[in-house]
């Protein structure tokens, strides 16, 4: 998908937001346990409650690998389930020298059609291209990331007292642009996203730890947002585990319009 | 594994030689190609053939992603068919948030049975600690990356000259211990290895990058080997893809044979 597309449709739903798909076999309700594929099951239902106000898609590959080969085939079916129009997200977090990080790509945007996938920096540009060469694929590069453990490393900084996070940033606008390469940037404190977009005006963000994890949509927006938006905010649990009875898929339905609704009232505020 | 049955191997086989499974289908000899799992064909053959000069197999798991849930299935099957004293490697990379990296060690771990698991450091504590939380199981964590792209993040340095390496191997010391931690460490420089062993004199390294990739063997052993070894060194493709005919498992081991020679005489030069 194209930045045009991702642009159009956010406008279109009034909606920045993407539905993390973190499925877990102890958290689903019950009684989807007794089908055959009951992860499928499960986001098939989410998909169908939620798209009208989501405009991506984000499975945690975690939740998938460590079912084995079922859960490699309950995530294709899932993407191939998500309507064509939403951005998907493979958060894999992968990088690995060139030749080899050349077949995560192929696994993520080839054998699976992933829009895009979550990369880590630390191996640096050899590590990130060859993500970079599929056309209309993106990076998601983790920049500043919203657990405790971020400040071990990525608040580091160098002799001009520039963080790492923020040279991850600038070196790696080198590397790709605007339209093939996002940064993760976590949503703990409003004012950090905002440094974060002084370094990339342009680019979109990819906002973890709003809702669950604590971070405020209002400031979200008021320090990230930009003409086009540049904002995919991502709520996982609070969407997908509303409920854990048969209600599930309603419960799910209702949190993901809250959420749109708050976001088209940020829209209005901030993107204009 | 622990790492007294480790050194015993090491002892016992004169080696330090770790062989990478970089199975790749595109490279494997046309006659396999046939069968009905031609990578657990090859690797099947590749084990037999050097497991009396190995210690330890690293399957890089991003040859066997790239086919789908069939590459997970030789992966597994690969995995289940090293002899037991042999230690194995996931080299994945992962690296999440807490709960998340929960999951990955859960699926290199249990679900499947590696002995460690490589870790990329960007996330910090809370993203490598879950790997560290299982008996006799080993985080390797990417200090030095034998890539171009290492030169971009792992040698910047702070305030006091410590490039982003050192804090790494600094900070991750408080996490894990030499009985569960080793770190990646390049070997493109044989100084460099020197500078990562005086940080940390007692843990193990693997080091990729000797051979196709052109690291010295017996700088490697200068710079880097302890009274325990410490050391795994790995080849991949100079050792699996020795020849693409029908004699790939022959001359797989002649070069894995010589390179155990090699082996035995810098432990007998170093190892005092």
């Amino acid at each position: 998908m194209n930045k045009a597309d991702l642009i159009a449709q956010i406008k279109q739903k009034s909606s920045f937001l993407c539905v993390g798909l973190d499925t877990d076999l102890e958290k689903i309700p019950a009684h989807l346990l007794e089908l055959e594929d009951p992860i499928f099951e499960f986001n098939k239902a989410i998909i169908d409650a939620t798209a009208e106000f989501a405009v991506a898609y984000k499975p945690n590959i975690a939740f998938y690998e460590a079912l084995g080969p079922k859960g490699w085939a309950s995530l294709k079916k899932t993407l191939d389930y998500i309507p064509k129009e939403i951005f998907t997200i493979a958060d894999a977090k992968r990088g690995d020298i060139g030749n080899t990080s050349k077949l995560y790509a192929k696994a993520f945007f080839e054998q699976m059609d992933f829009d895009s996938i979550t990369v880590a920096p630390y191996m640096g540009r050899d590590s990130v291209e060859p993500f970079l060469e599929f056309e209309d694929k993106w990076v998601i590069l983790l920049a500043l990331t919203s657990n405790v453990g971020s400040q071990d490393f990525q608040l580091l900084t160098d002799k001009n007292e520039t963080p790492l996070f923020k040279n991850v940033l600038r070196t790696s606008q080198n590397w790709g642009n605007e339209d093939n390469l996002m940064y993760v940037v976590g949503a703990t404190r409003g004012e950090k996203i905002g440094e974060v977009r002084k370094e990339v005006p342009d680019h979109f963000f990819l906002v973890p730890g709003v809702g669950a994890q604590g971070g405020s949509l209002e400031e979200v927006a008021e320090y990230g947002m930009t003409k086009d938006c540049g904002l995919l905010v991502n709520s996982s649990r609070g969407i997908i585990y509303a409920s854990n009875g048969k209600d599930f898929a309603e419960k799910a339905q209702k949190a993901a319009r809250s959420l749109q609704k708050e976001m088209a009232a940020l829209i209005e505020k901030y993107m204009g």
